[in-house]
């Protein structure tokens, strides 16, 4: 378990009570830059005091989990896999709690309904589905260097080009009654 | 129970062994221009002896489910719902066999999975996280007067503007191995 | 694809429209005399012109698809796997129609709330689970040679000792309205 | 939303990085003694800087929750309903961080899957379900005054008659890899 092999991990963190959980959402691979894009958005949420839930994965997920991890915030992952049958880079190495499954791409369902705040990040089908189920759900959706979808966008789903506009809008969002 | 009362429902159909099971997504509300497209639809896959799969609900899911229906094919549905907690509308009258679910939108991970071509007609987010499911898992998608998504295609979605179109595509999938 | 390779099962089954489902849940391995008694009751589902739900893999659950699929009857059967990612022995070779749910073990939840009633034959925790959320869903269990389980069982628990009163107790049940 | 609501509710918490997560599970109705064993395990879970997990409502979950809660631990919940849909008493008052699944009965998988250890504390069929899966999936039940299963235990089900027996069992179970 890494509970046991990681006593250098066993540093404290602080989570505020009650906080904001900011879902960010991506493809298991991704070029460099949306990389470090993830992971200055990871960090940001982490400063902010808001928890940070990703799919658990490699790529977007593993640096946004990164960056909030190296910043002191709480990692949230839902996992597609259970621990009976692994997948292969899950949960990444920047997860402190793992939520198990097994439901492979209805966990996608799972990452869109809980956040209060989703971001997506570039990203394949899956991310799309997660952003459809989001909107389905009523779940505020950041859409930064996100492949655009031909449905009418409404209030709840923003498209961003940079990680300053994505945390403005962050901000804006949390800031009055979702 | 239907069972009971719709003895006028119990003539015999005839379903191949081993059928393709033949998807139609799109959304509870559609203008009736689309509705007709779907009963069309529906229809069609019937007459093809093809089992017909939707998500059981009103629109373009029963629109699609009556053309199937009447036709004397079997009609499937993958319910949001149970019976525990009935959901208005689900499954609608032309549902020969409701598969429960209770898990609400998860359940169109599963509209996604099993057919072996889905068509997706109009739609909304709901539809949309469909196609995207599918397209996760390999399953052909014909999308038939759908919203564009900004993502590169690949051969597996295939634009339709017409049911037309949309039967010769499904012919042309169907004609050789998955 | 099976379709096309067994140009022999396509020989036409009849279905009785809005037919009663009739669950039959029980491990992937069993003793001979319990496959017996799977395949038996398999059999008199069909000629009873319901149709069978398993969950699609080895032992009672292809005991009880054998059985009805050579009596002519239709079978269903929820998969925990989907055509992405297969899962060996899913779906058997007696299985007409596969739901692909890809969701492991939460498709033992789909297993509970869709049939009309469940017979439950032998096994082991899967089934244990699957009896719990069928009688959370007031979904009627029979129970045959199946562990006790130590909770007020009422009305909606029948425990069986027989291939013929576990029929008996079917009939009985889908007699009048459930 | 309570987290504008409740700023005295900001408190900072201790979290341990890569905690082990406990899951409590029961009814959302309970007598007043198996409320008070809840709370107290709640509070000892807490005390020892492992996670809370429960199914976000009523009875054995609110009482568990709030003793961990009050004793300054992290409280997650993954709850079987959604924002848009949402059910009364969930999340209940004492839950920090609520999963949202929208899936009903189908979370109770995932309340299996994901703890280190399960307490379940007496308890109905959904439960007895997630002792089902928990064992299904390896993961080391203890079960207070639930009912007993009659299938052979194993030595992953343990079987507690008091709050002070349950808590040596958790011990023993973290202080070795699962």
């Amino acid at each position: 378990m890494n509970n046991q092999k990681d006593p250098d991990m066993m540093q404290k963190i602080k989570v505020r009570r009650k906080p904001f959980v900011v879902g960010v959402m991506g493809g298991h691979e991704a070029p460099q830059e949306i990389l470090e894009d993830a992971r200055r958005i990871g960090e940001a949420i982490a400063k902010r005091g808001h928890v940070l839930l990703t799919g658990g994965g490699d790529g977007v997920m593993k640096a946004a989990s990164e960056g909030a991890f190296k910043a002191g915030g709480l990692v949230l992952a839902v996992l597609p896999s259970d621990r009976v049958r692994p997948l292969a880079g899950y949960p990444n190495a920047f997860v402190d709690i793992a939520i198990y499954t097994g439901m492979a791409d209805a966990r996608n369902v799972i990452n869109a309904k809980t956040p209060h705040v989703m971001i997506a990040i570039d990203g394949g089908w899956g991310t799309v589905s997660e952003i459809a189920h989001a909107l389905r759900n009523d779940t505020p959706v950041i859409a930064l260097k996100t492949p655009s979808i031909g449905l009418p966008h409404g209030k709840r789903l923003i498209a961003s080009a940079s990680v300053e506009d994505t945390l403005a809008q962050l901000d804006r969002l949390l800031s009055k009654p979702l």
